[in-house]
């Protein structure tokens, strides 16, 4: 596809090999869906209703920029208690994706150099290169882990950002006190910009997530409803960071995203409210129940602490991830070549975001292919 | 406000003066509020319905990146009987906004230059100058009508896109048919991008609006329902144009807004079978009621066929835009002086979104400062 009138910065965008993916699903007629970034439990019935006044009370003009005050008031409170940091700001943005790009376009100059490591969450290469910036790529493997002195070594005086993403998209790996602390330092000293992308924070299964703002108070977060509450379609995510940094991402905001959809912030009210320990409790089932399966049939899969996926390693002699990929769908298994994740294509991810059955015949498709 | 991760196009964003405006009016009693770009009338009762029945039917996941296909038909359709092009292809987006935004992103490369008429849409600067593109902003004052030949001495070799907005904000005015296809033929002779934001379509009221697609197919358009349905919060629009640009604003899309709030899209077809011709002539009612009472009051104001704004001149020996609008506060008036528009500070824009009662307050404040 091209047209005389593509910016250069579209080079860097193509279908995703996950939408040919989600694609291919919708022709299928009974796929074994293990490819899906989303929660597979219902939304919470006080959100719903919450949103459901909101439309019928006319609240469907624009919000304040920031996000209804009752929404970000609640955030705001509960974030001074976590970290007590006497400049730390909130803003709802329209989804963790609202959060991401608006925070990028607001500090990642072009030649601006950004730190992330591989395996990564798709968006982050597409939305560095969109703005100009080079991203600089830590590879992980084989078990997904920091390491402080390959981050030392990899900062240059272009360095602007370091990007974190615990629990992991697409590994499932939950970064360790260790790391996280040692990478907070580590920008901290050298006044880099550390953004902690905590959209998993609910999805911790081992221990309770550890996020560097504890130790740099300058660490942006961003995090949002649609992966803990299964509201992904609400586009409804925040960030907290310093003042004059969330001030100028708010005016960036006013400019392209104008506000979260209004309505639906008056649900996520709701999920302040809304325990979902019996939700990860299954999710947590699910792990378990992913894990000792694939390393029961051979697997090499990386200890997965949170988030809904695991990385496993294709087996030895079985090609690389896009050729055990078109195996797996070929019987009906829809999982994501670890290509799309990385510079690496030695990988699948797989989602267990599913029914225990649906996880049980992925199980069943993947034991045939090792 | 500084912070030293700020990124050098940060620069072109700060709080809108506009923003300043609404900030006033919330520390104000009992304000005659004319400021306010978003329609006063409720939103149709079947589309809260079918948003409603969205929500409690779990349509609250992610939708497909370009839409619904039930709303991005029934709009494919309708276009295509509008326009009979081949390759026109329709996209759900996250509001105008979020079109013009990814669009801009689409096609505007460093040094390019955006020729746009003075007085603008807000964002217009500010998407141009973040991308890092060139704006050309030819003046139309006073009547804001759309020169040709002023067009065609502008366009270099570096023009890139034309943006057109009618009806336009802040002035009203609906552009006739001979500027359009002059301007139409003028994108296509020299083969330049022509985006025709049409958020204000339906409230047109002196004849129906003239679209520059008729003359160009390879013309961008841009529209929305918040304003036609007073949904400014659910942050819902469309846009369509030639089918290889849309594809890749889609892939763009993907990795930025994601896909427009889900739950509200399938509210957004039930806007397609609603008849707004009764707000629509309310809204004329009240333009004729601004239009002739400024007039009667010896205010100098520009034809406004559309929209709900009116762009008047302050009165000579009443000082700038700026100035008259802080006197006009002082009178509890809330009105936006010109220079959030424009490159002149002699006008200001009046909103006529309010109920006739408002109206004809402001109008008697306007009386006593002219």
């Amino acid at each position: 596809m091209s047209h005389p009138w593509l910016a250069q910065r579209t080079a860097e965008f193509d279908a995703s090999g996950i939408r040919k993916v989600f694609d291919l699903a919708t022709k299928m007629t009974n796929p074994i869906n293990l490819s899906i970034g989303q929660p597979d439990f219902a939304v919470p019935d006080a959100m719903k209703r919450a949103a459901i006044e909101a439309i019928q009370n006319d609240k469907n003009g624009y919000s304040v920029t920031q996000g209804i005050p009752q929404l970000r008031e609640a955030l705001q409170t509960r974030i001074d208690n976590e970290y007590g940091h006497d400049d730390r700001r909130v803003l709802i943005t329209s989804g963790t994706s609202g959060a991401l790009v608006t925070a990028i376009l607001t500090m990642v100059d072009p030649g601006d150099e950004v730190i992330f490591f591989d395996p990564y969450f798709v968006m982050y290469p597409a939305l560095v290169r969109m703005v100009g910036g080079k991203c600089v790529m830590l590879d992980t493997y084989p078990d997904f882990r920091i390491d402080p002195d390959k981050v030392a070594a990899a900062i240059t005086p272009k360095t602007k950002l370091i990007l974190l993403n615990s629990p992991a998209n697409p590994t499932g790996v939950v970064a360790q006190q260790d790391e996280v602390e040692a990478l907070a330092k580590l920008a901290a000293e050298h006044n880099i910009a550390l953004l902690s992308d905590e959209i998993y924070r609910e999805f911790c299964y081992d221990s309770p997530l550890v996020s560097p703002t504890q130790w740099n108070d300058q660490t942006i977060v961003v995090d949002g409803f649609s992966k803990s509450y299964g509201v992904t379609g609400w586009r409804l995510g925040w960030m907290h960071g310093p003042a004059a940094l969330i001030d100028k991402i708010t005016m960036l905001q006013q400019y392209t995203f104008v506000c979260a959809p209004h309505p639906l912030q008056w649900g996520a009210i709701a999920a302040l409210e809304t325990d979902m320990t019996h939700q990860v409790n299954q999710y947590r089932e699910r792990r378990d129940l992913i894990v000792s399966g694939l390393r029961a049939a051979g697997y090499e899969v990386a200890p997965a602490g949170g988030a809904f996926y695991v990385f496993p390693k294709v087996p030895d002699g079985r090609g690389t991830g896009t050729e055990f990929v078109t195996r797996a769908i070929e019987h009906e298994l829809l999982v994501i070549p670890g290509d799309n994740f990385s510079e690496r294509d030695t990988h699948f991810r797989i989602s267990y975001a599913a029914t225990v059955e649906t996880i049980e015949r992925g199980l069943e498709v993947l034991r045939q292919l090792a």
